[in-house]
This record gives structure tokens, sequence and C-alpha cells, in this order.
């Protein structure tokens, strides 16, 4: 039988300032991602967040982002692969802090925005991040884009990976997302977006912008929590997989 | 025998700003307050820093302070008693990242600043830091101000305690120190430091403003390490205790 | 015949953080405080406020808080006036570049939270803020709780000063604001709100929570722009003071 | 008679940490560049900063850098030219506000650092910032780069410039700087560096790393102000000026 995990990134209010819809997402998927502070979130979101995770049985994972608050953690920043290393230590130990005040475990890392997409193509980046995830814990799940520098760093260092996919973008013939600025990044029907989940999740593969079949590996998808239609799609994915016969698990 | 800890603040730069003599000084000291990123510190000095008191196998603490760079944690602010655990269990949390990285062992926490001497006056406060230490590691020990609510709070939580006590500070008749803004505040003279210190470690007292003789406990001697003076009486106070047999180790 | 102000405080989203209606508000009000970056705003928020309120030709103020973004800038902190004074001109200036770069005219400033809270009850921070607003620019309005310590110094610098009221909040014998934790410290009728607000701009006074008649001065009617009720309250008052014959200007 | 402005970085402490040796090296430069509190100062050491340069009757200008205390501004960041342009007018508007209160005259904007380097190199980025500057206040002078793109953006929008040198850098035959990384991108003799700024200041002029005499434009001279040598080499090249008969204004 299939499985796959369905992740969503959370805990990203700060301050006066919430966003998302976390608790209500938290129906739909089996992991979770939490902001540590750095690009979003903050210690009492983080303990919240935390708390609802645990309620709902999920898996928690990190969500170590670049220090930049404003930018949300989205603009490329040098940084070397040694400040990689101290940035995702801090985040990830902060957010262990919490997870263990309250009792629980720690499941996964995924890297964010800018740190995650630096990481899927920079080997020295990717090795640093998989290195403090190691160094912290070896039995973390080290989230990362499907096929990427960052899974290859982490079976390196010997850490359990997931290759994450996604839902709403669309592929390039040699396996890789599509670009944003590309005018077909992005899949608009929810239906297409449902059969390329069912195609990457039960057949390995998926059908790229040039209509030719890719193999993909596709352990965790991933969804996002920001945008109006944002609930309504997790209840759908989360809906044709269960129809599938799809365990939803990590 | 005596014993007794001697403590220094470290991991107090920033960035390009250097603040301290951290390396030197550890040749005195027994145990180290780490800065955790919200008064000063950020990762990679807490990683370097973490290294080297392992080197020196010294014992490490997590030294977290009030959100607040630019003052250096040294600003009363109107937090919460929530906001409080949240903060602590954070800056715990991260520095204990750093630590199990290295494959080293947590041992100990202490408040900074402002923190610390709200914490020794508010109960509620004292409790909610107590309770994240607990929470995340019942095993840790908070060091306090002797006497204060924060030691009472901890010992509620059936912490172990260490009572910290100045040795450049005066005492007044209460047994709490004198304040700042009062000119005998301060002892100048190196001599009758540590004499005071002698005082309180293998006598538990110590001789009030105004003469008179008052209990003190005394677990551990704060050392100040900023100040051109800081490491020659780091090294006076270290080779008195020893002259004097008193064992220094926490 | 009578004349009022209705301010608002604006500009108070950060980064992808969204906070507020301000657009829509702008229809009501005839000034605008914009926050400057350290309770919250950032420097594209506030370059899009400073046009949308030159748009609306209203009167534009610097909106100086405390730095504290995750608390808001509502946590009191213990600073001294010259950090007050250092802020704040900080703050001014900022948002006076804006100002400046969009061919617009600077025309007040407002304190925000615990910063306008403690400046209306300590006379040292008090002055410090109204020097630093007569430094940069002695034409500068300075908008202050009616009747505190702020308008006062504002006015002992020669300042043009403004005295805020309160429509939803009630007031006691002898003038003050209710403190928030009093029961009764709010006025939850629309139609409550609106008689007094007529009562303080037409007659000068305002009924206390023991019933007693209070003299106090309305220069200026702070409507606030977070929550769901606050578009429509700004449209009655804002109508009220018309049907009134109430000049709503600054 | 020649004359060539001799500009330092400065207010570059913050909080308890201090750098460099602003107060000395002001009796060497002829113009500052403070930093405005993004990649270096804070509200109090901007304060004093002015007033000691205006005490010593230097040109102000601005320095302006990327949101990144904790990497000094020296980290590339993907930022967007709107984010360009609206850092920097805060930036400015700061730093105007406290020379205003001082009563004193912003002369110049230098950005630092990353921001810098990218407006050398990126025309929208340069484009960007020079709009900034203009918006607020188009007398003001835009250092940059010698022949660099942002020079050529300052000049589009009618700016006055001030083509930027560095003494103690090699450059190449195309009149570019040797990158850092390079063995031979630094010069280490004192007279080496001295004689250089001779020949950019008189000859207009350089002698690139491969033997070739290269055109190059000499407006202001940058001088280090970190290092313990870099008091030392201020005063040296300031004397070197003065007895080659170089005027030393902007």
């Amino acid at each position: 039988m299939n499985s796959v995990d369905l992740n969503c990134d959370m805990g990203e209010s700060f301050g006066v300032y919430s966003l998302g819809n976390d608790v209500a997402l938290m129906d739909f998927v089996s992991s979770v991602n939490i902001a540590c502070g750095f690009h979003a979130g903050d210690p009492s979101v983080m303990r919240e967040t935390v708390r609802y995770a645990l309620e709902k049985r999920l898996s928690i994972g990190a969500h170590p982002g670049l220090p930049d608050l404003v930018g949300f953690g989205r603009r490329i920043m040098a940084i070397t692969p040694q400040e990689a290393y101290d940035m995702v230590v801090y985040q990830i130990g902060a957010l262990h802090g919490f997870v263990r005040a309250a009792g629980g475990h720690l499941h996964h890392v995924k890297p964010h925005g800018a740190l995650y997409n630096m990481a899927a193509q920079d080997a020295l980046l990717a090795g640093a991040i998989a290195r403090a995830v190691k160094d912290i814990d070896p039995t973390l799940v080290l989230y990362g884009l499907s096929g990427s520098a960052l899974i290859r760093a982490a079976e390196s260092e010997g850490l359990r990976v997931a290759h994450e996919v996604f839902a709403d973008r669309t592929y390039q013939p040699d396996g890789t997302l599509t670009p944003r600025d590309r005018p077909d990044a992005l899949i608009d029907h929810d239906d297409a977006a449902l059969n390329q989940v069912l195609d990457m999740v039960c057949q390995g593969k998926v059908r790229a912008t040039d209509g030719q079949w890719v193999e993909i590996q596709a352990d965790t998808i991933c969804i996002h929590g920001d945008g109006a239609h944002a609930l309504e799609f997790a209840a759908k994915i989360h809906q044709t997989l269960q129809s599938s016969a799809v365990v939803q698990s990590m």
C-alpha cells in the first residue's frame, strides 16, 4: 500500500500579527514545520503551535530560516556554510526546547524559503545544514526538495530523508521545479494538482511541462497554509489520498 | 572542606562586535553563563563559546535575557510571566542545541540583567522562569540571587539551586544588595572584596554596610568579565580560594 | 463653530504581515499617525502609507514607539529620557524622509503605546520627547493625552499641542482615563461613545464614571483602526460630527 | 591646486558594543559617513557621532546599509530596487533627524558594505538608490565607487557625485578593484599606499596589478577606521596630502 506525508509550514504568526489558519489545517496534514523566530514566529507562537500539534498527534518539525523577518526569509543572503550551520543549530534547539517542555518529540527539520532553495542547489550549504541536524540529533528526518543537493547531503551524513514534492507546481524534463517567473510554473486547477499528486505518490513519476514522464520520489507533499483557498485544497488532497487508499503518515 | 563555584557571564560578543575576554577568563572560573542571542550573543558566538568551555571542562549554563540587544538586557520591561516562560524556554533550547551538537551537557541556567533582577523580587515571574527550566530539563541547576524569590521558586519546583553572591558589591542589613545608585554600593579594593568572599564562603556570613554580620548562603560567586581589571581580579580570587583550601566546583 | 481632528494610527503592517484597514479608514479621519519601524511598520509600509495619506490630503504624523516589535510597543520599558529623545528623533527623521521624498509635509508627532502612556505621567520623559520634536522641527504639533504631562512639556517648549481624547474610554472624576483593568473602562455602545464625543468637543466636558461632569479639552479624537467594528464606528463618528456641524480638521 | 576629500565610516558602535576610534580619527578626515542603525549604529550613537562631527566641522554623510546587524551589512542580500529605495530613504531620514536636531547640515550619502558593492554593479539597484537620495534632497552628494554604476546612476539623476578610491586596495587593468580573495588585493606597505593615493589624486591614474597605468577619478579617499593601524595610517595620509599641497576638502 502507498503512503505519503502531508506537511504544512505553521507557526508563522509574530506578536500581534496573525498569519495562516494553523489549527484548522492541522486536521488535514500529518506533519507540521514550525517557524523558529528568524523569518517568522516568536517564542509564544512556537509554544502554542507545538501544543496544538501535539494535541493532534502530528509529527513536529523545526522550520529554520534566514534572519530576515521583514523579508520573511525569502530573500537570498550570501551566508557561509558555517553561518548556515550555526543558525540551523540555534533554531532547531529553540524549537526543541518547546517540544521538550511540552513532553513531545521532535521529528524532522525542513529549511524555509531562501535557505531551502539555496540548500537544494549548493552542496556546501546543504552539507552544513545536514551536519547541523545530525549533530543535534541523528534520528531527525531532513525534509528537502525531492532529488536535491540537500537530500544527497543528508544521505551522506546517514540521516533519514523525506523527498518533498509540490502539488501545485509544475516540473521540468530534468525533474526540477519550473521557476516561478515562468508562466507555466503553477498548476491552477485543483483536479490537475490532485492528479499530479497521485501520479507522484502511487507511480513515482510526474508529467513534465513538455509532456514527458519523469521519475520523482515523493515522500512528503507540501501544502501551502496561506491564501483563502488553502484550507479547501488541504481538505481535498486529504480526501483524495484517503479515497485512493494512500496512507497518510511520516 | 568548603567549596564554591566561580561563575562568569560569557559569549556576549555579537557579529563584528567583540566583548569580554572569555578564553583567558576560563582559566579561573568553574562555570560559565553563555548569552543566548536576546540581550547579547549570536549563533556563531554561542557555538564557539560552548566549544571553549567544553575544552576547559567548565560547567555550561544558559544565560537568557530580555529581547533588548541595544539595551544589553539591562532595561526593565513589563513582561508577563507567560512571556518570561516562553523567552526562557526559547533561549535555553537554543543554547542546548549548541551544547548537544558539541557532545556536551547543559548544567545550569542563570537569567541575565533586568530579567535576573526582576525575578529576584517578583514571585510570579520567578515561578514562570523556574517552570521553564524544569519543563525543559528538571536536572538543570537554577542560579539566582542568594535568598531571592527566584531561589525560592526554583526550590518550590524541586529544582537544584545555586545561591549567588557578589565579590564586589556591598550588602545591606537585610541581606539584600546595596542599590547601585548608592555611594557605598561597590567594594573598590580587591583585598576587601576577597575577604568578603572568604567570609561568605567559609562562614556563611557577610558584614553589612552598617557593620552588622548577616547570614548569607554562597554557592556560587559571580565574576564580572568586562573591564580592564576583570582578568586580574579573576586570577586573584581564584588563587585566594586555592590558598584557603576552598574547592572550586559546582 | 466647533472643530475637532479625528486621528488614527496607521502603517502598522510589517513585511508579509498585514494589520488594519488603512486605506478605507482614511475616508473618515483628518490626520494619521504612521508607525516608524520600532513597534510596527517597515520602510515599504511607511512609504505606501505616506503616499495614500497624501492622496487623501490628510495631516501626516510620526508615531514613534518603543523598540519592541514582538510586543507592539505596548510593554513598559525603563528607558532614560536621553534614550527617549534619541529614539524619537530617529523615528521622526525616518518618517520625515518618506514625507519629504513624496513631496509632502510632516504635521505632527504622537508617541505610541507604552511610550505614550509613560510620557503622559513622567515629566522627565515627556520633556525629552518634547525637546526631540522641537529640535527636529519647532512647527510640529505634539499630540498627547488631554491634560497630561506630555502636553505640559510640549507647551513649556513652545510647541503647538493637540489634547487627545478617546471616544470609547470612560473618564474618572479627576479627568484621567479609567484604567483598562477596571470593568467600566470601555464604552460598549456606539451611541454612548458618540454622545461622549459631542460633549467633549462641543462643551468641553465629559461625564465621569461617578456621574460628575469634568472639564476636558478635546482637540483631537483617537479612532482605533483595528477590530472588525473599527471601520463602521469611524464612519459613524465622522457622520455624527458632520451632522452636528463640527468641522473636522487639525 | 589639487584637492581631495578623506572620508571614514563612523558611528558603528551599538549599545554596549564599541567599535572604531571615531573621535581621534576625526582630526584627519574631511568627511564622515555615519551608520544609520541597520548594519551598525543606534540612535544614541548616531546623535553623539553627529555632535562630534559638527564640533570638528566635518562634512556629514548618511551611511545606509542592509538590514543585517549580525552580518554588519556585508552579506549580499537579494533585495529589490524598491526595497533598496525604501531602506535608503528610511536611513537617510533617520540620520537627517539627528543632523537637523543638532542644527547641522547633511552633506552626502554613501551606501555601506554589500549595498555599496551591489550598487556599484547593478544599474537597477543603483538607480533606485540615486532616486532615493534625490527625492529626499537633490543637493546631497552621492559617494560611490569611482567609475561605477552607482556614480552613473547618480549623474543621470542630476546629483552631484564623489568618485571614491581606496588607498590600500589594488586595481585591475580595467580600473576595477582587485577582488579581496586574490592574493594581491591589498597594499600592505604604507608608502606604496600613499604613493598610490598621490598618483590618483594628482595625476588621475593608478598603476594596475599588471603594471599598466589606468585612468581613475579620485574625488574622495576612503580611510578604514577599524584595526590597530587605522589611526596611524590616517595621520600619515593626512600629512602626505598636506606635504604635497593637496587641499583636503569636499
